[in-house]
């Protein structure tokens, strides 16, 4: 195996529909932030990685990844995809793949593909076939040759239903920038697909149909799906200093972290991991679940489906299908209510937009630094801002989008 | 014994009374109509069951009792009960008994003193004492002679304290339809009685004191009085496919249908029936309680003096000495009180009128297919009409009386 | 030990700062009112122990102390702690020791000092440093000699950190009654404080600088403090006829009075106190808490770090450091949250004033005869005064005042 000179990543997305979660590099599965799996997946296969960043994630990717070799972050100059790759300068000129973000794919699967057909094309896209209608880019093509990529076009004007995963390999890196500098205004919307598409013209091009498995965090509830990819890797595990009461019940496969306390009469049914130094308290469920560091899961609570960071508190709560950010505190009694009553699919805003989220149950999204009162009810796919209040006894109907707390 | 000719169940009752609850004949106990118990207990004495109905529950009422021989069920016309014997034609007339509905009373005791006294009378009624005023029909009576029925009169006018069972023998049934046929509009309130008191100027006709066990389903919390007639006869069972938990305990009379799963950590406390396949979530608490088939007691329930029907689906709920019909949705957190703070008994709207239930607790009434939000709170006597929602975080003081599911 | 003439016992106080709680005296601790404690504590070092009552507290405190000899109830005459002493007469007029209402101290090093300088000195005051400002009485002083003592100066104008516990030794009282006698209104504010400065001037005055514990109930919250220094001295114990289920769980130092019936599953973590007769139901958490008789703690409870008087009911609430007097009744779901989400500490307001309470988490303080509807959200420092209610599903964000209920 040669392996590619770069790897670009593109992680500087500004992620506005991932509100009000925080940057999606960053978030934690089985205690590890996505971008280093992604970094630790791709490396084997290439001499260096480059990094896309923003002013935003740079000190936090920069610190992620201090302890690997061979890893460039580079910061991100203008707007959008194209000005990514033209930040990169002479950092990468021949064989390179464009990865967007941390999206999970099986590596194995494409780069075997793409090494097999590297010395026969300058460009390789990767696409997947998506019958029901993706907002991505959709290719246009004869046989596996890719004529051109139209970026979201509307539904009845997808030229297939091939959609790009912008897993790109480009056999002359430096010709594609040559491309891209030549765009009048790089920073607008399309520009990326712009250049390709007048690479595509210049070059032989070629997709690999991709049909393997394929998560990604555009939305918020993403991490949901994500959590059982990540989920079905774990076996079952107790950590050092771990407390488990004679009384409490583990089921399945649930991987306790050092330090993890779990008191009388709990039960935890796996898939589920449980983070350093989290405590259970005294008659708590939890199913399924990704729960985060130094939790502390109070008495009579219950954690169904669900994805928390850490240092979240409950107390007497419900929580299901939901995903809870950093440093939230549940009131008791508080609820996450996770179906709608006419059991219809739940939706939820998105810059605006009412998004069917495409799932008959999903609870509260919850940014970090959030405390919830006493005893107040969550409608299904609400997303509450980080560091905000919700009042004691209250129903919450709609996002949360005012910060008081800070 | 020689056998009745005829038993007539007057089945077709509109039931306004009975309010949210569906009919009255086919609430089930130990997963069993009530009107089955009725047919089952009286054929043995009868050639024949006739049955009235009415347009609303001929469908069900047929189909509960098909595997069943000489029965026939006859479609009420008009209205009230001397329209309903009319309904009969020929069908009875000879020695007739005919029996109001589906009340529970010592069928033995009443009978052996009919039979005694068939030869001498043309009429037999039965009656019981009633030391408190009860809104049904009064006799006035010399010795045991009954000389006129009075219906509903008001408190200060009772002729006496017996009162109508209508449990009533009839030794030539014809010649009471031949009155019944002579009144102007059998269809008006009150027309069974004048027909009554026409035909006891025309015969000798006694009543029998009755002084045993009658429950009867008049108002909807009545269904609580039946509900321990029925719990009284259980005696600890253990179907097929049962499963429970080893730290989950039973205590008493329990009777677990088949395929019943009991959780970690339960408990049921006898009198209880728990229907088929019903599921008990974990730390879950039931006493004194008849719950219906594929239920689910979700997990930190209490289920206390109680009735539910099929399909009812609780979470982190306290349900009190309530009755709740079938495919009911109880949201997490949500409360039926059942007891007033002034410690009076609970009184309930009946048809406009605040009837006082005589009972010191008493928890909601909830027709089916109702959804219930969470951490909402429904007060003592609440009644909750059938396809019908109750917000999240709500507190419901008054009967909800419209439907919006459906 | 030469014992002492007498000793005053000031309880006649209205204690306006302790609402919505009851006379301090009779707050119960370990089953017994605080002013036994302190008559027990007090009578083996005089001849004679004097109390002065209220119109108020006469008959309660006449009635529990009937069984101690040697004990003379006062009824006072006009407010305040001058008009008090001058309620006694000549039933004090050698040595007197004057100790105000029940504060807790550690009488042994008290009286050891002032035993040592009975001799020599006609006056001797006993005062604790307290470097954070209290609301008392400060006293000027040079050396150890006592010049004067100023009532509740500004915080900048503080004499010293010297404030007298109101443990005041007089060698010849009838000399100090004299000088209240010649006061012109004994009754107005301070006027203990002005006939105190015009005796210090007569006679040769010193202080004992005190430094062991300390204990008032001069806000209600401050029983939360008391509670802890009884429950201190409880160790394991287990009374006649307790009921313990073999699943239940005792930790630490927990006193089961006499009937306790504790079942399945709860949990009792000590220091605590249960008093004879109260009932543990399932699922409950008992956390360094007193609890007094006939309470009924029902299942899914929570009692963290708080006092229960008498016949308290709860059910599936969570109560986290409150206090709650006697025949006081939670619905289902209702919740006393103890702590702000700004986590400041927490203010309450006593007599229009907001008062700091010092403490970072406190919960709810309710009178006697109170009912809490279901599902309630009480806000940290609330104050509920006796004989009320709270509506179901109600949010309580200031002081109950009125009553409702008699």
């Amino acid at each position: 195996m040669k392996k590619f000179e770069n790897i670009i990543i593109l992680a500087a997305g500004r992620s506005t529909r991932f509100w009000p979660l925080d940057d999606k590099n960053m978030v934690k599965f089985l205690g590890k932030p996505l971008l280093l799996y992604q970094i630790e997946k791709l490396k084997p296969y290439t001499k260096k990685v480059l990094i896309i960043v923003s002013k935003k994630n740079i000190d936090s990717i920069t610190k992620a990844v201090s302890s690997f070799q061979n890893i460039h972050i580079i910061l991100q100059k203008g707007d959008g995809q194209a000005s990514a790759l033209l930040s990169v300068n002479d950092e990468a000129l021949g064989e390179t793949l464009v990865v967007n973000n941390i999206d999970v794919f099986n590596e194995k699967v494409i780069f075997t593909q793409i090494f097999k057909q590297r010395d026969k094309y300058e460009l390789i896209l990767t696409a997947k076939e998506m019958k029901k209608y993706f907002p991505g880019g959709y290719l246009r093509y004869k046989k596996n040759q890719v004529l051109e990529l139209i970026e979201k076009p509307k539904p009845e004007k997808r030229p297939s239903n091939m959609v790009s995963l912008v897993v790109d390999y480009f056999a002359n890196f430096s010709e594609f920038i040559d491309v891209l500098k030549s765009l009048k205004n790089p920073a607008k919307d399309g520009a990326f697909e712009e250049g390709l598409n007048i690479y595509l013209k210049k070059v032989k091009a070629i997709f690999i149909n991709y049909q393997d498995y394929w998560y990604f965090l555009k939305y918020p509830w993403h991490v949901l799906s994500l959590k059982y990819f990540f989920l079905s890797q774990v076996k079952k595990h107790v950590g050092k200093n771990v407390f488990l009461d004679k009384t409490a019940k583990i089921e399945g496969d649930v991987y306790l972290e050092d330090g993890v306390k779990i008191y009388e009469h709990s039960k935890i049914v796996g898939p589920c991991y449980i983070g350093k130094n989290t405590i259970v308290g005294n008659y708590s469920l939890i199913k399924e679940s990704m729960i985060g560091e130094n939790c502390l899961i109070g008495g009579y609570s219950e954690v169904t489906r669900s994805y928390l960071g850490n240092k979240v508190y409950l107390h007497r709560n419900y929580l299901g299908d939901s995903v809870i950010e950093n440093n939230v505190l549940f009131g008791a009694g508080a609820v996450c209510a996770n179906f709608r009553f006419d059991e219809k699919e739940i939706h939820s805003s998105v810059n605006g937009d009412m998004i069917n989220c495409q799932r008959n149950k999903l609870g509260a999204i919850i940014g970090s630094n959030v405390k919830i009162g006493v005893n107040s009810s969550l409608m299904p796919g609400i997303k509450i801002v980080a560091n905000s209040i919700v009042m004691p006894n209250s129903i919450v109907l709609k996002d949360i989008k005012r910060s008081v707390l800070k």
